[in-house]
């Protein structure tokens, strides 16, 4: 395949969309660009973007992507005002960090049947385009989120841009199977290493554990020492799928509290997750498989499903034939 | 000072009494060892080990120190065997992860006034002599514990040991205060790294989430990926401590939980560690002191008291003199 004709258009150049930008420069493709910040407009125009003025101007210059990388209070704002000057051709996509309320933005903006929802499993503590590098965002997984809506070609040439030109490899998951797992794997980390900083620095013995703290303390609390309000603002954007998990979480700490307590076995607590330990459930290398995609009423929630079971798409051929990896059994 | 006349004894070859027992055979100690597992016995000799065939006999070669190297499990045990043979002058210090049951043993074998508590904040996940390391616990952070019983001349050769002759640095801390830090640096982040590996684990979409997992949870599960066997021994060992940090935990990530299913605000969560973010509670550098110990009937509880404010002790003079750096204030 070949990607579709015309530029890229980058709206919101921080990290994630600076790095984005910055990548397809380098690849050679025309990048349209635009942020609120009349500094980052300037370096963006430096690294070889074609500035605009406004998301209006990104949209007519016929990009045939849209992709908004902007912070997710301001999606909404972001889809409504791209629905007014968007040819229906285009595709739009995104980099948030959770994809149920990102749909419900473009539904709004009656964007639907143009979307496809992505998602970097990358990223640094930093933020802005000074922070931004065109390697950040090459040979990463990518969510690729879809549901009964996602127009077919649209999907492919999304796939096809991350897999051919950035070098990733992509899961293609139903929103909701999205915000699940990165609940697991981000959002409840985020939470728990802030816990263990909070129980230390309210802890009476606070001097001794800072001056002792060895490896495992630095390690599990990393992710918690970048900025708390950031954290915040992410764990509540995904809190449907955060909350349950934290319940889960505080309800297995304090049994294992009170079985400590009273000399009870523990046994139960430590081996639950065996299954991951022994790498069973790690994703190997796997013989890969051509898939056609066929535009029946199924795709969308036929692929979902099996990305939900570990597949994925490691490059795409003619006519929506995409190169994957079948889950492991 | 210089140290005492005599060998060391090591008792128990393992990963960190066979990474102690290297190191001081290339200082050129004189180091004599014990462990139960022939093989061992035989690698150690190898790297400059004295051999001997029991605890009788390496109490009985004059150490002036005996080290006790050995599972907490068989710390009580041991410490009777070595109270059979120990001659009066020789001091006995272990490495063990919790501190208050090991003086318990000490207490009932009658070794209370030969004892000074220590524990390296070093190890990794792997264990036995054929892991071990010269390299391992040198430049390292020690906790040395101490009460109204700890002998001063004691307590003095082994910080020099520490300082001098493993380049470490030493945090002196009463029992509770370094059981209480262990609980809330190592031990509570060890059974929240096995919780998330946990709900992972038994999450309907575990393979989604392997397959996207990213940097924040590979680190923050590291240490719950060794053996889960040993994790849950090195909790139940400190089950005092552990257990009401849990609790808390617990209730934190439950009005967490909460909070967010509540949409209410939940920047009292977020915000609570600031004084660890700051960086403001970490110790930098700090002007370095002589601080002399004198045999009143205070000196262990003092020292322990400024301790647990943040002191710890760089080097050693003459005649009981320590250098320090104190507490930041």
């Amino acid at each position: 395949m070949t990607l579709p004709q015309g530029p890229v258009a980058v709206v919101g150049l921080g990290l994630i969309g600076g790095s984005l930008a910055r990548a397809l420069v380098r690849a050679g493709i025309d990048v349209v660009g635009w942020d609120p910040d009349p500094r980052t407009m300037v370096a963006a125009e430096a690294a070889g973007v074609r500035a605009v003025e406004s998301i209006e101007e990104a949209c007519t210059a016929q990009p045939w992507l849209i992709v908004l990388a902007v912070p997710l209070v301001v999606v909404e704002q972001t889809a409504r005002a791209v629905a007014l000057a968007v040819s229906p051709g285009a595709v739009i996509t995104d980099v948030g960090s959770v994809k149920g309320p990102v749909r419900d933005a473009m539904v709004a903006a009656g964007l639907a049947t143009q979307f496809v929802g992505a998602h970097p499993m990358a990223g640094t503590e930093h933020s802005g385009f000074h922070a931004s590098h065109p390697d950040l965002l090459v040979g990463v997984r990518w969510a690729v989120t879809l549901d009964d809506t996602t127009p077919l070609d649209g999907f492919c040439s999304v796939v096809e841009l991350l897999v051919e030109v950035l070098a990733g490899t992509v899961h293609p998951l139903s929103d909701s199977a999205h915000d699940e797992a990165a609940a697991l794997i981000s959002h409840v980390p985020h939470v728990v290493a802030t816990e263990l900083l909070n129980i230390v620095a309210h802890s009476s013995i606070r001097d001794v554990a800072v001056g002792l703290a060895a490896g495992s303390f630095r390690d599990g609390t990393r992710v918690a020492r970048t900025d708390p309000a950031r954290t915040e603002a992410m764990i509540v954007e995904n809190a449907g799928w955060v909350a349950p998990a934290l319940l889960l979480a505080a309800r297995d700490l304090e049994r294992l509290a009170q079985d400590l307590e009273s000399n009870a076995p523990t046994g139960w607590f430590f081996s639950r997750g065996d299954a991951l330990r022994s790498g069973g459930a790690d994703l190997g290398s796997q013989a890969l498989r051509t898939m056609v995609l066929r535009a029946d009423d199924r795709w969308q929630s036929d692929l979902a499903s099996w990305g939900a079971r570990g597949g994925r798409i490691t490059g795409i051929g003619e006519a929506s034939s995409l190169v994957v990896e079948d889950p492991q059994v």
